[in-house]
């Protein structure tokens, strides 16, 4: 059994991941450890859980303590938190695993110019892998320090990477039109997560600016084999979970549909958690509700020689605690897949 | 493994089930049926399957002819349809689940009463077991043909059940204001359930004429040792899933909110399905999506000498598919809970 | 043209109310005043004024020297805080629409048994009306002093008027099972109408302790010629507006629907602001989003002898700046309906 | 007074138009046709009329009858039905206002390309004048058949063309990725807009061959004076109203917020339809309900050189039957503004 500590368990985000390991048959969760909610059950925080799941949260001194009792350790925490944690894991010989954003880009300049502080802890950037299994398998398997992608990154990314690759698309034409649900902004009150203010509503935010952009230009550049840059636009959604994402490039060439298919399912060759499109049909957020796969379909447009590509995951699973159980599975030789098989809900 | 095969396998009770059939470890899908879907692969009706379940939907006529392999079909069929298959599978052996209205009445002539049809098959109505296995779980054992009860009754007879049997409340004076998220209404399309008349909205509907009416007044004449009649009064609710039922009934002498907590937590103890709210605490909807529990809370009015109870619980699941497994578990002699601990969802 | 000031303008029920002013042919608004956004234009705080409304709101001091430049003054502030302001203003000789709770209790007593806060101004109760025009028009037009109903009193009120003035039901046997849309709770940042909390989600909340209910019996208490006691649930609907109120009792005779019917046509003879539904229709909130009018439909259950009785509102229109507006009219000699006749909208 | 006759008045578009006309001061409506509730009340149809309209239905050969009779027809009818209708009432001396597709393009081949059927009445379209009144208000003064924009285009086109008629972007550059409500896809049932269904999802429909493309491609073409192809994709969300489009284009130089902004202001000069946000502010559907007024805001993102503007709108009002009553205004040359100023609503 892997021993697993949970540190920002209460979040949206990191009780998702809590769900997760709790149903992992090899997984012990030792602690859950919450700020906000320490010294209450999870049950209590989260009733949901009543008759299931009865463990007190601790508070993030109390969960240091058993470092030395776990595996594995999950951070879950808002970007700039995690550094200290981090490291004392690893010092631990704890692997680590950053649901946060403080590993995820290679250089601390680009972190500054985006996060607008100094990275928190440079030396451990080096150390730590992009957690996306699709991208990185081989290097995770041997990270001590495993930085679990965003949510947007992770639709972006993946519904991308096959066309760069093959340089069937023009690096510089690319944008992004991502729409979330709230979840993925957390569960911190905030006016515009007001019900009466996001029911009935979408709106693009931070257009421009959002920190995720980052992210997607450094792993596209790698795949495309040069720096790139991007257009990318949040947009939120009165819907709980789940991102669609539409993406637009200049193709390259000319390009069939069964050709661009052809280079999808060669990339992701065996890939259990993506799920292809046939023509005509386009994922939809209903899709991947609860579940770990990444859907994604697209449309070519002779007309303006674009290629349109629409991806689904759910924020909360392939978006942030299933893909940190992936990464958790590779990291200790489990199946891939173990604990996340199970379909979504439809409803 | 026990053999399963599903009739109206793509309705929404029907897909729910099937959901919780695929991950339960001991059950082998023999096939899973559809009219409306026939030779059409599950994950092509329900994408959210793509990658994990893809057997094709099979025709009724083609469904009969595998009787002889499975050792328990479950029908999800509108009222008046099952009675037919029913009988030819219990003919061939097969345990019947049934989760439509058929066999759920003793009386043909209440069936005929409140569905204002004959009852297509009356002499199997002293077959059948009404399965909510908090009350006849000893039936139930020893049942060839289960009738899985309505949402709305499950939700309304667990959280009366205790308060009838200890003669705490006046049994002519119960009034049950439900309230119900959409699926409850079916995948069929009507133009209540045009997204644009759903949302935002609420509705009182079938007010006094609700079929679900005779099966409450059944199970809750027998705890309380004689006929009753109630008021029962379902409301639509723009919501997918979940039933939120809020009951009145005036208490027969002073009860504290101790004496009543004692009598739920007896008459269920040891159940595992059941959860009971503490002292200002009452069950949310949100609390169940997705779990096969049964949130039950109160509060005692002395001003007015009533009893209020909130239950809550998800009408696909516990009042559908998660109650049709925990009978099959029930029937087959595995541990009653076995496939039905996964925490809900709450987000 | 009526000069008329408002205080707490930004709140949900405010703008309302500014909303309504700002068409009203016979008003001109001299202030909208607001504690949160002082100094800011309307049209930024409500972006949907934009082009059309842009006075800056005042703070509260600044308001109140404009006192002598109106004929009435709206507060619509929580509970506790417009006794001092009404008073200032009635001593300036305006006429004062409370939107609040301070002034619809006659009793003080009562007033601090459920507010649980000594009355901050019991003198002024005696002086206050409260302001339910199908009820109290003749009182309203001779006051200065009015207090305009709660939401969920509004629903209830009108609903079951008629029936306790013809003595058609039995007054101990009434049970009200309300359900709000969340704008009811207001503006204010709270962890249950966070976007995630509150949607897909309903709950019953303030069981028997809900301060309307006061409101609820003093006014049906009346009518009925003897004190009452009621039965209260409200409940948070995952939708903006609007209220749907669901009431129970028990008859006192046998009544058919035509003379139910009759009662209620009778009582409510030529009040623009009610609408009776025919047998076999029942009101929805999608009904009167963004009107003045109260639906009221009924269903007779002879089985129980009891009457099922259903209302709709919306509770920032009927249920606060409608009515509010409806009070002025007539405080001021206008027809009741000025600038409230416009249809709301179905969509 | 203009006297008014509406065919197809119990579409979603049609009450809405139904809606504008009865308030508006200058308007009496002749006649409601619809084909489906023919001899109906309005009120039965929609009950949010109840007490305030109820003029009954008529058919569409007895709306033929009073084409005589009224001044102006409005037809709010699927594309390909409304030419015959459109003759006759031109043959009478009526002025038309189609709210369909059928006039919106020039040439009969685009529509054939598009419609994929034969233009049903093509020496029509050369009548016919393109109904936006921010670009072509002295044109539809002297016009006999109005053909009311489409919603997309609606949003598309305003917030495009100032930059095209400045030549700031580059035409073959432009990306246009829409979001919209439900009500767009009409009051006609489909397992898209089923409440579960459509709830709590997002997705992407008809990419790359949505008919609006080329309403789309036809007059932003006149602004740039040359034709071009653009990439539009409409989105499919879980609301009732609302348009928001956001939309990409390249730069043709280095522009300043103030540039930009300038460019809009000057070019919508008195326009009181149009309001253009500040820097750092963006339209939000939310901030356009129930109004005519059109949002425009934008962002240069100097790293890639694009500009990404985004507009806001009611589907049904800008979108559909406002503009219908602002061309109405125009045709009969009364004050555009006249029956659209009140303000939507922002819950």
């Amino acid at each position: 059994m892997i021993k697993a500590g949970i540190i920002g368990s209460t979040g949206y985000a990191g009780q998702q991941l809590v769900w997760l390991l709790h149903s992992h048959k090899n997984v012990k969760i030792v602690f859950v450890s919450s700020h906000n909610h320490a010294d209450v059950s999870f049950s209590d925080v989260y009733p949901h859980y009543a008759g299931l799941f009865h463990q007190k949260c601790v508070d993030i001194p109390a969960a240091e303590e058993q470092f030395s009792s776990i595996d594995v350790l999950f951070i879950a925490l808002p970007h700039g938190k995690s550094s200290v944690l981090a490291e004392k894991a690893i010092q631990s010989g704890v692997k680590v695993i950053d649901l946060g954003a403080d590993f995820r880009l290679k250089d601390s300049e680009t972190y500054q110019q985006w996060y607008q502080v100094n990275h928190p802890c440079p030396y451990l950037l080096e150390k730590a892998v992009y957690g996306l299994p699709e991208l990185h398998q081989s290097k995770i398997q041997k990270a001590s320090l495993v930085a679990n992608p965003g949510c947007y990154p992770t639709a972006s990314i993946l519904a991308l990477a096959p066309l760069l690759k093959a340089k069937a698309i023009d690096p510089s034409s690319i944008i992004i039109d991502a729409k979330s649900g709230a979840s993925g902004a957390g569960r911190s009150l905030s006016p515009d997560l007001h019900f009466c203010e996001a029911h009935e509503n979408i709106k693009a935010y931070k257009v421009a600016t959002h920190r995720h952009t980052s992210e997607i230009e450094q792993e596209l550049g790698v795949l495309a084999g040069k720096e790139l840059t991007i257009s990318f636009t949040p947009h939120l959604l009165p819907i709980k979970r789940g991102i669609l994402s539409t993406m637009y490039a200049t193709l390259t060439g000319e390009y069939s549909f069964e050709d661009v298919y052809s280079l999808y399912s060669d990339f992701y060759k065996g890939e259990p958690f993506i799920v292809l499109h046939q023509e005509d049909s386009l994922p939809q957020v209903k899709y991947v509700n609860g579940s770990n796969m990444c859907h994604i379909g697209f449309v070519i447009d002779k007309r303006v020689r674009r290629i349109i590509v629409v991806s689904a995951l759910d924020n909360l699973i392939k978006g942030a605690g299933g893909q940190a159980v992936q990464n958790m599975n590779i990291l200790f030789g489990l199946e891939e897949t173990t604990g996340l098989l199970n379909p979504g809900w439809y409803l």
